[in-house]
């Protein structure tokens, strides 16, 4: 059994590889759900989408969010009656948030609404969101205080970055599920996601992380920081405004107190042969997920690294 | 100043007729929403936004609703999801009722809301619903107790109809600015609409029928009934279960209170002779409205009948 710790496109491409070579029915995805906002009165859940989408085989490869092939008939009508139009919710991809908020409508919880959504589209693997609760990704800049979407969607993240906080969270409860998925699964896997804007929130929920320095599973996270920088997005300027090293080493630090293996692109060999004397176990392998082979190969590198015994940590893969 | 009263297609088609020759300030123009419904979780009034879109040119004229040359990509997408299909929301159209529901849940009144919608669209009449509170139009037949749209859109009118009530209407009251239109005019209009399903509903709010009925205005009528039979739709039916003659006397007779004039197809001349006899008013000319150029012809013969002095009232117009 593997659970999946997940949020934005990394985190979506990390999982289409996995699907490949896991069987549908031993993965469970906890998926952040910080980004959630509601558009245009509809709730809508950026990163539960994508990794349906992406389950579903609906997600547009080109632009890495929304469905395949989607017109924008409604938003540019929305549009013409005033309304924002800055997140571009697809004709195809608006059916998804009109069925969700009328799940929720009707007194649906969250969870019960992605289930019933991945019923819908034939997704066999288990997707959870964090929390039932309404947390949201703040972050504060000059410009304001900014939702996630707000920062990252319509303002391109140009904004200096002040602080980060998840608000709602201490009030969160886990979705059902999501405890027992981390305590009971062999291997938790924490995607290549941003760590400050799709893992943090997901370790902010009271219990998360607890359960997951408890559980008896190996634990692994594919680090989105690949020589010193981002591979895609804003984590290096948010890591760094959080206190953290924009580097491997600072991604070990984000996870320290619960993870067994840190997997790390080849081109950071020299940094992890530092790492490994604070006494972490790193695996280099390629991580860049250009190709769809390239997301196959690191989960099936990831895979086997993290179900290694700890003796073989200091194996080193080259391209 | 001129008031219509009107719902449906034939409707619609009246009042694009009656913009053409009428300065849209003077046109106050109040729509039934007995057919208003929740799909998918969204409010939609179906003949509030045939009104809204044939007054900013957005309509459909081959089918006459929704938004012309919309896609149903949307509407595609939620079958996927195993949602109902048959109300044909357009990706355009769908713009309307997530903008509606929204200015609803953010605690507009159906008034306010319509007004908005009707000022992005950059239209100049005045667009009223006949209330603010939900009166349903429900359609008792051998099937079931059926809201309008079930019966008309989803079923195809093809039930036999039981008996018609307006849920809510005695609860009810007339939206803002609708007595205040009936009596302030200087000619009331009711459009060629359904009279069981499109004008009382109108006249089953509390205060609107005794308003036409003391109004200082001329009141007059366009027959949906020509030779003895709808022109479109289950008006015919739907008088007949009502226990109204299928004949522009049974049109007659449902307004009879109030009305000062009848407009009815050239048609229809031996029985309008017939009808002046009980002390009518009869005006004959074309009624149905095939192209572009009728509805401004009928506009403006109900326009110049209905503003004759009462002398008159016997004219008869030959095609």
């Amino acid at each position: 059994m593997i659970t999946v710790l997940t949020g934005g496109t990394g985190g979506a491409k990390f999982v289409d590889g996995l699907r490949q070579i896991v069987r549908p029915e031993d993965l469970t995805i906890i998926v952040n759900t910080g980004d959630d906002l509601l558009w245009w009165g509809l709730y809508v859940s950026p990163d539960l989408d994508s990794i349906a989408y992406m389950l579903a085989g609906k997600l547009s490869q080109e632009r890495g969010w929304g469905v395949k092939s989607d017109t924008f008939f409604c938003l540019h009508a929305m549009g013409q009656l005033g309304q924002p139009t800055w997140f571009h919710a697809g004709d195809r991809d608006l059916a998804t948030h009109v069925f969700r908020s009328k799940l929720l409508a009707d007194g649906k919880t969250l969870s019960e609404a992605t289930a019933e959504i991945a019923s819908r589209l034939g997704i066999k693997a288990r997707v959870l969101p964090m929390s039932d609760s309404r947390v949201e990704t703040r972050v504060l800049t000059p410009a304001g205080d900014l939702s996630f979407e707000e920062y990252f969607v319509q303002r391109w993240y140009q904004d200096p970055v002040e602080s980060v906080r998840f608000a709602g969270a201490s009030d969160a409860e886990p979705a059902p599920g999501v405890i027992e998925a981390i305590r009971s699964a062999d291997l938790v896997l924490l995607a290549p996601s941003n760590p400050v804007t799709s893992i943090a929130p997901i370790l902010a929920v009271p219990g998360i992380r607890e359960a997951l320095r408890e559980s008896r599973a190996r634990i692994a996270a594919v680090s989105p920081i690949v020589g010193g920088a981002a591979v895609t997005g804003p984590a290096g300027t948010l890591m760094a405004a959080q206190g953290f090293a924009v580097s491997i080493a600072g991604v070990a630090d984000f996870y320290q107190d619960f993870l067994d293996l840190l997997v790390v692109d080849s081109e950071d060999a020299p940094a992890a042969e530092e790492l490994r004397k604070t006494g972490m176990r790193v695996h280099c392998t390629p991580t860049i997920m250009r190709k769809y082979e390239d997301r196959i190969a690191l989960a099936k590198s990831a895979l086997d690294a993290a179900m290694q015994p700890p003796s073989a940590q200091d194996a080193v893969e080259r391209p």
